[in-house]
């Protein structure tokens, strides 16, 4: 396991060196999106999963990989690295720091580490199977979540909130939004990492792909969090996807968002 | 002109100072509104105010200062200081790095310089009498708007959809919204400086104060961009706020906004 936790510092390492040129640079922005939708990928994006991906095969050549730019290979592999080079690309083209690396493992299906790398604040996020932890450029220490055991006292984190589909889906949103203390928007894997290192409360988003939380699960969890999706299934395959620094409060936001 | 300038980046170092130990540890949180709303005040916030206070009224004993927390003094001197020290109060409670101190000056009514500093990310935006800069541990650059002249390419940031009042306001706001490229919310003091840098190119904001807006006023003007009220007013005063980084988007955002 030490192995392989060193080995994501290694591919973050590697992958904040592609991508911290391409920040606050003129990009190539393409649009993936076949229905015209706004969908931004960039050229950072694209070049940091070759390298993450190469590192992967040439290290641990039996190993799965799942990227968010060039699909799955061995996917009946025991391990599988499942990565998202650019999870937050709005905010990574307004040239704003809430974006990040997204580096996760599975063993069997289950995640068993996680990463997240900031490499314009310096900021890496991440577990090994005793502990998460956060360093900065001030130093690293283990992280946990806070205790909130009430709605009315939390703070809730999601990324925008067009994310939830008009009907069902942005009622139970706007129901949770006005049992809690302060909703805040802008988020993307940091509202997680801020939430496994106990600054807030709750974050609740809709439409993920298994490589946007994948990587957030193992840290949420070693941290003392729960993520799960709204009606409590293992958030490994996205969805609709609701995490808690505390497990009082994933019960009260979890009955709430399902109505 | 340069010893003003000089003395803001001394302010700005002995805030940051001051603040960076309060950020990301257990905050004293107190409610300053009467009414309940909630509107966090940390002690990171008083304290820097009046490490700032203390400076100006030693170096420039004739000045007059205006902060957020303690009011105002000497309002009828030439040059009067606009502070704010922690200006997204909100995402500094949350660990979030999309804060700033704000340091303006005006002289007989007008900016005439400006600072934002976020120590966290050691970033600072400047501007003096000639240009506008921006450092970060990269280095340090003259920034400048970018050209975009029509509401289709443009992006779009503002702090947060419930600042605008439900009618008339927010009405405005949405249908500037529908005709952008991209919307982003969470951006307090950080987004005008990212606009000023020529990431984005429109900021829309309601409900300011005059500290919230008088140091990114000089910053975006420096660096070719355009900042006043939804009706072409002077944005000294603070209140609804249009910042565009090309001038020709400035006239079809005011259209809109107006009706």
């Amino acid at each position: 396991m030490q192995d392989l936790v060193a080995f994501a510092h290694v591919l973050a390492d590697a992958s904040g060196e592609t991508i911290r040129p391409y920040f606050r640079s003129a990009l190539t922005v393409s649009n993936k999106a076949a229905g015209g939708a706004f969908d931004p990928v960039t050229a950072a994006d694209e070049a940091a999963e070759r390298v993450i991906a190469a590192a992967v095969a040439e290290r641990w050549p039996d190993h799965g990989f799942v990227g968010e730019e060039h699909g799955e290979t061995r996917p009946d592999a025991r391990y599988r690295w499942v990565v998202d080079p650019i999870d937050g690309t709005r905010a990574f083209i307004m040239g704003a720091p809430m974006w990040g690396t997204l580096i996760g493992l599975l063993d069997e299906g289950t995640p068993v580490l996680g990463l997240m790398d900031q490499p314009f604040t310096r900021e890496r996020y991440w577990s090994d199977a005793a502990a998460a932890y956060m360093r900065t450029p001030d130093g690293e220490q283990t992280i946990t979540t806070r205790p909130c055991a009430q709605l009315a006292d939390a703070i809730l984190s999601t990324t925008h909130p067009d994310l939830f589909a008009a009907g069902e889906e942005a009622d139970a949103f706007g129901r949770l939004k006005a049992q809690v203390r302060m909703t805040r928007y802008g988020g993307d894997c940091y509202s997680y990492c801020l939430l496994a290192a106990g600054f807030i409360d709750l974050v609740v988003e809709s439409g993920l792909k298994p490589y946007d939380i994948v990587a957030l699960i193992p840290i949420i969890e070693r941290a003392g969090g729960r993520v799960t999706t709204w009606d409590g299934k293992p958030a490994t395959a996205g969805g609709r996807i609701v995490a808690s620094g505390d497990v009082r409060l994933h019960e009260a936001a979890m009955a709430v968002l399902s109505g």
